[in-house]
């Protein structure tokens, strides 16, 4: 398998975490999204959304979105559960992850550590660190009461989460406000298999 | 059932609509959410994260997110596929919707038909609306070549898609620019037991 993607996205990283302790092998394709490599025409025709990652088959099947590479992966093995109810639960926590948590976490990790502060950015940097802080307290609620998010095990879930919580202090937050949180993300970096971000052990030209 | 939800939401009519296709009946209760309805102590204790919608299955459990709901429901029926190459497309969809199209085309459509424009939803409403006409060139790209998202036949996909896209031009979208989605758009609103989203028949006090 290839991977189309970008090193520091949390996004990609999702899906080099869940292969790593799968125990796959993958080649990693790198594209500087700051400098629009993921626009060109060539790209645009393996996502035509123009985001990494993308996951490319060895029978040369794409499949962009991140949690959408996770639920493909995670088929048959312990981190998507056979229980209807708790797969139900891990959809609900990807959906969260998209749709309240990474675009209020990530996106101030982006302009603060990668690609640059703009007035347009910084006019919405206050409200969504407000949002991501709003995202971080639901997720420390539930870990107070439970080790993984879905079924007391580590699934796809806990993934998802993980890749832009363990690095959410590069975007301005303060997690030692959420010490179930905190005790969470050491769980997860005590995996076998786990690898960090920056492992680019992967990549090819 | 009973759904907890805000009669204009789109999150909420994916529910009521697949329900109404699988010719399930439910209840709607109903939170005004520009009222701060869906921020109570009560509500907050059947979704920490402070929206709607909620399903309540007949056993007392509360499912959140509206995509996952979606899943859950379409379990053994034909709006979930059974092959998981096609399952990780609709995932693919359902996290498209959630990330790349619901922010840019709902948020325009509640500001200025539903709650109401301030100055700081004004200096974000030109770059949502690009970011929205870019997800509706994606929708229309794929639409031009298949008669529905996934698998040829309606799914969870469509039906997630739909929800917001049926009333773009609320949030000032021009839906003629995309043929393939209107006709889209069409298909659907055909299928028996279809239901418009002010649909109130299942309200309860």
């Amino acid at each position: 398998m290839i991977l189309h993607d970008y090193l520091p996205s949390g996004n990609g990283y999702k899906i080099r975490l869940l292969l790593s302790l799968l125990g796959k092998s993958y080649q990693l394709k790198h594209y500087d999204i700051v400098k629009g490599e993921s626009r060109s025409a060539e790209f645009l025709s393996i996502n035509p959304n123009g985001k990494i990652p993308v996951l490319e088959l060895d029978d040369g099947r794409y499949l962009a979105e991140s949690n959408a590479a996770l639920f493909y992966l995670a088929q048959n093995s312990a981190f998507w559960p056979e229980d209807s109810w708790q797969q139900a639960q891990v959809i609900k926590w990807l959906s969260f992850e998209q749709y309240s948590h990474e675009p209020n976490i990530a996106s101030p990790r982006f302009w603060l550590s990668h690609a640059g502060m703009t007035p347009a950015r910084q006019a919405q940097l206050a409200d969504k660190q407000q949002q991501g802080y709003a995202a971080l307290a639901v997720m420390e609620q539930h870990l107070k009461q439970q080790d993984y998010f879905v079924a007391n095990r580590l699934t796809i879930a806990d993934i998802a989460l993980y890749a832009y919580t363990h690095v959410a202090e590069e975007g301005g937050f303060d997690l030692q406000q959420f010490p179930a949180v905190l005790s969470w993300l050491g769980r997860i970096a005590k995996q076998s298999n786990y690898v960090s971000i920056d492992d680019d052990s992967a990549l090819i030209n």
